[in-house]
């Protein structure tokens, strides 16, 4: 069970002529790429240091420096070294990516440049059939990873163990990494969101919940189960309800066309009409693929409607300062007809 | 073996005195510091988001979102909850971090903001004690998990799974996590600095380039060591010796006052003087601690002058595509007197 399926390629070009038929709307000849996803996206180079130019008529160049430029070298586009990718690709009237790149870049590049907002990451958000693919089988490496570690989620076993266990077993399973620091929190620490994993030891009636995924030939899972060590009290039994529930309405809302406030709204209602609307305050979710946030992203005040085929998360949470917390998420994928569950572990309560 | 020491604590009010005395050179009466690093370094928050302000008579303020709020008020310092972090806390004529804030950011925030080079990273790039301690003990790890490893190192493991091993045993032994992805290069893959694991197994007769280290409490440790699967060709002898002594003569050059330039030709007129100046391109070394990649850098065209206790890598390399490569990599900190060595595993060529 290590190699899941064999390396994905993808068509860059194509992906490149889909940027390029962007750009007169943006009012420039060209945009200059240096977000290190996005050249991956468009070139298939993965650094920690290159930049890509692509220009209305679909032609492009890339630069990069001399740690990566012979697998530069090896893909499908004009390839130049250089020290200053940026730099050596600038020309004027082209645009750049404003979120990505620093004032102190723009400052040095000059004024001839075009600030824009995101242009690539919105032609990300909806995936093809390989990326989704490699999105499935990192969400099923993360499943199995959560059945594999169950049997040990005992008492005893401190957060920041069962984290590793976790992490490891999701690499032996064929992981790349874990996709992100995984967060395990048991008791008291579940009301903090992003807890980061401690020595403090699992005890009987702790609702433990751990957020963790696999990544996988670089596409990011994201997961959120929350369990019972033990019968769980009334508050708990009845939290645990109210975020299944309104994870439930957060998912059934997701469907192209939908606008992203209003499947935050779906989710966010429910925790709201039983009182708990204050112990709530995170977005609902986010799209997930070579990043582990990425467009398009469900929150109060989100516009925009979602497209087919977009990889995205459900997570609705309710946290209790001095108590604990509750929080269930699943990656799904938007499709005509209802979406597309990648996790598929249970979310009935667990009782360990 | 798992803590090897516990939670140090840091003078926060301190460090952001001695930021508060530099301001008055910047000729600004404040820094609005965005970048999440230098954050935790002046506030002890590490989070995502999160931005402090501190002015030239030492107050501070610090503002970061609902997920990190809770951790915020335990702090030492003043806090404001609000997302937007930055346009919180920005105000006509203070400093930006300009190589750290986004186009987009700044262009929001308006014009009355002055774009300053590095401030915070410069004043980190000196250690305190606790500091040095907690890299002490990071690089204790990353010697003992390649001691704990050694072992496997042998023909048929693949490059992946021997990553994997460094990594688990580097976090059982109490590392946070990997400092960076591990890398393991067998054979002709040796010949580019930065390959990432693939699997390809060990060979008989070749070189593997190891390059890892620990995160500990934050803290970075960078470690390479080349080895030899069996006796070595007379090249690779030749290769290992001569970056063996390359390394030697960087380590020794390194002292507080030494020009971060001298620092590298010391171990590149090594190199060069073989004959093998162009199959090294990349710098020597760079400042570790917070980030694993920091001020001080070392390069041909590094400029300015070491100072006392400052946590370093010294990693020269030659790398003969198709062939394979050797790198030898130590992290150690400059003290009068000599270099203190933290990353202490033999750089004798081990044959394995």
């Amino acid at each position: 069970m290590r190699a899941y399926i064999g390396e994905v390629s993808f068509d860059y070009p194509a992906r490149r002529a889909r940027l390029a038929a962007l750009l007169p709307d943006h009012e420039v000849h060209a945009l200059l790429v240096t977000s290190p996803v996005n050249v991956q996206y468009l070139t298939g180079l993965a650094s920690s240091n290159a930049a890509v130019l692509v220009r209305a008529d679909g032609s492009a160049l890339l630069a990069t420096d001399n740690r990566y430029i012979d697998k530069a070298r090896t893909l499908d586009v004009p390839v130049v070294e250089a020290p200053d990718v940026a730099g050596t690709l600038a020309e004027p009237g082209a645009g750049i990516e404003a979120a990505i790149m620093s004032v102190a870049t723009y400052r040095r590049l000059g004024e001839g440049l075009v600030p824009l907002g995101p242009v690539v990451e919105v032609l990300r958000a909806a995936k093809d059939d390989g990326e989704l693919e490699l999105l499935r089988t990192a969400c099923a490496i993360t499943d199995q990873a959560f059945a594999d570690i169950s049997g040990k989620i005992i008492p005893g076993i401190t957060e920041r163990d069962l984290a590793r266990l976790l992490e490891n077993r999701m690499i032996e399973l064929g992981a790349d990494k874990p996709a992100f620091d995984t967060i395990v929190a048991a008791g008291e620490n579940g009301a903090t969101p992003h807890h980061a994993p401690t020595d403090r030891p699992l005890r009987a009636g702790d609702l433990v919940t751990m957020d963790f995924g696999a990544r996988y030939q670089g596409y990011h899972a994201d997961m959120t189960r929350t369990v019972s060590l033990g019968p769980p009290a009334a508050w708990q039994r009845e939290v645990y309800d109210l975020v299944a529930q309104a994870q439930r309405a957060g998912r059934q809302a997701l469907a192209p066309g939908a606008e992203s406030r209003d499947v935050d709204a779906a989710a966010r209602t429910v925790i709201e009409d039983a009182g708990y609307g204050d112990r709530f305050r995170h977005g609902l979710g986010h799209g997930v693929g070579l990043e582990i946030h990425e467009e398009p992203f469900l929150g109060p005040a989100r516009t925009g409607r979602l497209e087919d085929r977009v990889p995205i998360t459900v997570e609705p949470g309710v946290y209790l300062p001095g108590r604990g917390g509750v929080r269930i998420e699943d990656t799904l994928v938007t499709r005509e007809g209802g979406p597309e569950l990648f996790t598929k572990t249970t979310k009935e309560l667990l009782v360990l």
